[in-house]
């Protein structure tokens, strides 16, 4: 909840922009690193779910490293300041540039998707005269029990090598020359909440580290991904995750042996809360049934979520008030799926008003298009606001 | 298709790229102009579809006008030539900036989608010294018999008047001093296939438009919108929509009396066609339950149609070859959603082949963006390429 003199000041800035409380976003990290450092586990940062330089820095400070989906994401981490041997590459579709740009960098590892692109790794590593390490992403078939659209960890997924590729990779893999592979590689999903995911993807983990071990094959570490989720049905209650919980999941059911390194790669659990979309009230209407709709300056191009995964962001109306009303929140796109929330009680919204949607840190910023021509959102920072 | 030669040719440039088949643009554009200028009809170009300058300034020589729905898109227009006088500007969410601009260029129309939206637009009017001509855009309630998410003209949907504000617009309007209202807007939606859908609005403006005259409004036209579809499912069958039918449907259903001017705002009818999504085969690798995928290097970020709507694009292996297998094809983007298609029967793809999205030209470029920090796509121009 942000003071009236705050709420009052942002008043001045031209909407839609995002807020990101720099603040929070220490506690979280802070969380983050205390809970992860207990049981020596690595954290990469998963950039895609926000670039922000700013964001990246903070990130920096507190020792984490990064999961790129990229060549240009491999490049940000760079220039922002993260080490190369801190940054994994990821992904089901590296281009050959974007391989060789990589491998240039020396980052720690690629993971690895496919036998097919092992086989193109280990080329062009050969070409280039350099050994790569790489980790082989393992496709679990754990139910993420969440959203089929952000569920990537299934039989008929594009995502992780399957059962039926190993054995060739095993096969083949005196022959590669060029590359080393150093780790296993899973991810479930994203946005997460019951643990017991987790503790099911352990398992899972143990028992293929096992029959790998049993096939020769000798891992340094595994990366067990991210998924962690937010609570963005109740985002003051709850703005850190439960990094505690999450972490002693791992330490409780992944049993590897000694000396294995364990990484998260781990993005909307660290940023997602921190940031927030601030709009402005442009229009408010009836419609046909009856219903209030309150259109605000934002939309689909500043914000996806909702559009792309029917996703629900808490809405705030930072002017408050004490009489209410109910709502439908548009956007301002000419497409239907532009819709922030339906049947949403919030104090009555006047034209004006800003509007806050909460939970927005990640997948906000990072996924923003200029369709319409519209400009970009902007950024404020809250450490640079005062009161 | 893509001539043998043209299709190699194509492989030097760096993937994924737009292509815009320029020829066709202007076959298209050539049936739209002399199939609407039969009745004496207008169009604006729905410039949200595709802004590209070079696919504006073939529209603009075919002295279409421009629909714009943001004050970008109005500048867009302007810039790449399109008279004010050509130019209207829909959308549910004008900030006063926008009108501010779009007044001072002194653009053709705004139409406006609420009571509040015409007290505002008079408001700014008035501040300038300006009288602004004005369309109401009526929320029709046709069901448009489509994809729900490109239906607009719904009882609950956050477009246009409802019937409920429609009174008290009458009562005000002779308070509203900076406005004047002279035209009714009508839009159902897109992709619409079945011309009855048109006959159907035809119906219900010929309603209305009788209705408001008894009720004392004289217009001087109406805007039906535009919606007309084009075929995704079989691009080389069907290169252009069916103008003639389409115009001849309105032509047939639409009365409203001598000296009525009908406009039309259409985009995906005129550029949906020309563009194709050409994008490289990466990988190829098996599911868990034995299924064929292509890794190509687009995503959904420079073609989010199929992530956004489940929308499927007709998919061309350009290097061709007799034996056959059935795929997924996989975008590069770490999202479930990230697939062009499943179950899809193609010349078996090797890695380095071309592949061409068809039907890409409308909704393609326009909503690329830069997620996974992925560059924005290029575009390459039918008629800049030599045999």
């Amino acid at each position: 909840m942000l003071s009236k003199t705050i709420a009052d000041r942002l008043k001045g800035f031209e909407t839609p922009f995002y807020l990101y409380d720099i603040d929070l976003l220490r506690r979280t990290l802070r969380a983050c690193a205390d809970e992860s450092s207990r049981y020596g586990y690595r954290v990469h940062y998963a950039i895609k779910a926000n670039y922000d330089p700013r964001i990246l820095e903070e990130i920096r400070s507190f020792g984490l490293g990064i999961d790129a989906v990229s060549g240009n994401e491999v490049r940000r981490g760079i220039e922002c300041g993260f080490p190369a041997r801190d940054i994994v590459y990821a992904g089901v579709g590296k281009s050959d540039k974007e391989i060789r740009y990589s491998i240039e960098q020396d980052i720690f590892a690629f993971n690895c998707e496919s036998f097919h692109e092992l086989e193109i790794i280990d080329g062009i590593a050969a070409d280039m005269g350099r050994k790569v390490r790489v980790a082989l992403r393992i496709n679990p078939d754990v139910d993420p029990k969440t959203h089929k659209y952000i569920s990537t960890g299934q039989a008929d997924s594009k995502f992780g090598i399957s059962y039926t590729e190993i054995d060739r990779i095993r096969e083949r893999m005196p022959q590669w020359k060029n590359i080393e592979i150093v780790g296993l590689h899973f991810h479930v999903g994203s946005q997460i909440v019951d643990l017991s995911v987790f503790a099911k993807l352990c398992e899972r983990v143990n028992e293929l580290w096992a029959w790998f071990a049993d096939s020769g094959f000798r891992f340094s570490y595994v990366n067990v991904g991210g998924g962690l989720g937010i609570n963005y049905g109740d985002p003051e209650g709850e703005p850190i995750p439960d990094f505690a919980g999450y972490f002693a999941v791992f330490r409780e059911h992944l049993h590897l042996g000694p000396g294995v390194e364990v990484h998260f790669e781990l993005g909307r659990s660290i940023v997602g809360q921190c940031g927030e979309l601030i709009s402005r009230v442009l229009f408010h209407k009836t419609t046909a049934s009856g219903k209030r709709v309150a259109i605000v300056d934002a939309s689909m191009t500043e914000l996806l979520r909702p559009a792309l995964y029917q996703a629900r962001h808490a809405i705030e109306n930072l002017s408050g008030g004490d009489k209410r009303e109910t709502y439908i929140i548009g956007g301002t796109v000419c497409e239907s799926s532009d819709i922030f929330a339906r049947d949403l009680e919030l104090p009555v919204l006047h034209r004006g008003d800003l509007v806050s949607l909460k939970s927005a840190g990640a997948y906000g910023a990072a996924m923003a298009s200029t369709y319409n021509l519209h400009d970009l959102p902007g950024a404020v920072y809250s450490d640079r606001l005062t009161e």
